[in-house]
């Protein structure tokens, strides 16, 4: 039977996952909180069900949910402003990502993607019929504009960037999206920009959303994602902005693709979004990646920079062995029972940096035990 | 911007919905029950979150659901048989549809539809940058082999069918998918089976399965619907039968559109499977599809066939008006506050037949009130 063969068998983050479960290993591989979530949102699912909410909701996504999605961006410190023309929710941000492709795309389009980068990226492109083209983030693993200039052809029809960057934790800087408007004005080019680390930075760092740039956000498409934000990356929902005429787009296949989103817990998150407190959410997490830092601190990992955004810590293991990344996950998973992402996985050609992905956003027994059992690498 | 052109700027369905509202109509058009769930569901929903299944599941499905649906289709009157490593949950039918679809279309295949047919067939085929090729079913809208002989071509790469059928609730006999067979042995066509309808069947009509057939099973997709199976259109859970190899090509996609399915719906949906009853069930529609049947018994329409299976009943307006289907349901919605579906939105062409379709999954009450609202109409 003919069947496509863009990406991985399985992906890296399933596999670690199992890899961590048959070996009875501290899962710090696929980005996922292991708290409890807050017990609000318990009530408010229930609730959601309990008052019928158990039918289709609008294609484009609930009207309370739409509704104080516009007043919690508002409200936030650099203010997030769009209209109820200029959102759609998603079944999760990977369908975002996806869904946008799957409206600009036409056979043989290209579209630039920076590696690191997350694993859907290219099979989500070559899925739609275009091409990858792949450039390299600088050594701080943020953009380099050179680079990314020598890469636009006739071709590209748009530019996938993340910020805050998973693996690496990068956040763009303001000028940062300032070069990408210079370099692409003038041109058609569409930016992809997921944001879903947008509530989780560190050390008061600023987060820009591409729709925070007064040009850009009226080519762009920027993706958020309520796992991220509120820590239940299960109940799979997202949203994803863009201008009126590109919402238009987006809804147009979205309606085909899944059509809408689960409606009990759309209910659920748009009465979350009333007595959310992002600041209290970024403090939890900036304790999470200090505590894992601390504990780490004296194992023979090198953490060339503190993480800046997301749920992510970069680590080289130089110090402890000079297998490629993914082999030394394995090992690691298997000798020390501690799993983890290699970087390698963030490229198309599995180049090997010695460097694995972390994921902090675990309790603190979590952190205490794979801290322990790494501690015989010493 | 460039962007695609597929299929309608809105669907159908949210446009008669959104019409409904707007005049204050008795909604029979887009196809969901107002009936209250079953206590039960809401119940194992609140359970789910509260024992803190809200994180990600594994990409292919939450092990107790699949568990659960092996079971549960093991048990059913007439069996249907599959492994672990033949199905995948999806969120929603709809997106099982796309995502075959993506799992095996190349660039220039072409793929036979059977028309009337369901909104997103075509427009899920064309994103995926495939052709469809259109056949009409017979007059009693069930296949005409002949016809769909003559339209297979050495690019036809698949043949997507539906039973129970929407909109006109027909079921395909057993020979029917003999037939099928005998057209396709020998080629390497895939059959892509929707079988959302597949619990909603009347008068003891025998539902097929494609995977019923010890051939066909190997070479199809067929697609199911928790949406329809417990009446909770808006929790968007379906599920997807393959034999490995394409549930192989499946998941590979899958897992990089929407990667997994809500959590705490999927452990609610596996809950409820041990202590749901089909028969009462199916009862329970068949007395909403009689309840129709005879409070629309005096009015103007013509009922060529009873509905054999599905939430639908579909009737000429011949003796009412000769405006066109669609302009026909816009005048019902606002003269007579009844909101219907054109059969016309189910061909591509847009071909008038005079036709429109009523769901009848519908409280009794809202089913008399439909029917007053039509009283004038004698
Ligand atoms: C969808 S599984 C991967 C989750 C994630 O964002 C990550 O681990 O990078
Ligand atoms: C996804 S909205 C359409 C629902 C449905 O199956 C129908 O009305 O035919």
């Amino acid at each position: 039977l003919p069947i496509k063969h863009h990406g991985a068998e399985i992906t890296i983050f399933s596999e670690m996952t199992a890899l961590a479960q048959q070996f009875g290993a501290v899962n710090l591989s696929q980005g996922f909180p292991d708290d409890d979530i807050d017990e609000a949102l318990k009530k408010f699912l229930a609730e959601g069900t309990n008052k019928n909410f158990n039918q289709y909701a609008p294609s484009f996504g609930f009207p309370a949910l739409i509704e104080n999605l516009i007043t919690f961006n508002h409200a936030r410190k650099n203010p997030i402003d769009f209209t109820a023309s200029e959102i759609t929710i998603t079944p999760g941000a990977s369908y975002g990502i996806y869904t946008a492709l799957s409206a600009i795309l036409e056979i043989g389009d290209e579209v630039i993607v920076l590696e690191p980068a997350y694993d859907s990226y290219i099979p989500s492109i070559e899925m739609n019929g275009a091409k990858p083209v792949l450039v390299s983030l600088n050594e701080d693993f943020l953009p380099d504009f050179e680079k990314i200039k020598a890469a636009i052809t006739e071709k590209t029809k748009a530019i996938l960037i993340n910020s805050p960057h998973n693996p690496t934790g990068k956040i763009w800087r303001k000028e940062d999206f300032e070069k990408l408007y210079k370099l692409i004005k003038g041109t058609e080019i569409i930016v992809i920009s997921d944001e879903v680390y947008d509530l989780i930075t560190f050390d008061n760092a600023e987060f820009y959303s591409i729709f925070h740039h007064a040009e850009l956000r009226h080519r762009s498409f920027a993706i958020f994602s309520f796992g991220k934000m509120f820590h239940l990356t299960g109940w799979k929902v997202g949203y994803v902005l863009a201008c009126e005429e590109l919402t238009k787009a987006f809804r147009k296949v979205h309606q085909y693709i899944s059509f809408s989103v689960n409606t009990p817990a759309q209910y659920a998150l748009a009465k979350y979004l009333e007595v959310f407190n992002p600041e209290k959410n970024q403090q939890y997490l900036q304790e999470k990646r200090d505590f894992f830092l601390a504990q780490f601190k004296d194992l023979p990992f090198t953490f060339k920079e503190k993480s800046e955004g997301s749920y992510f810590q970069i680590a080289s293991y130089e110090n402890i062995s000079d297998l490629p990344d993914k082999e030394f996950c394995i090992w690691l998973t298997k000798e020390y029972h501690v799993a983890t992402i290699p970087l390698c996985s963030f490229y198309q050609d599995q180049r090997n940096t010695g460097v694995i992905r972390f994921c902090f956003s675990k309790r603190p027994e979590t952190i205490l035990k794979a801290a322990e059992n790494l501690r015989r690498l010493v």
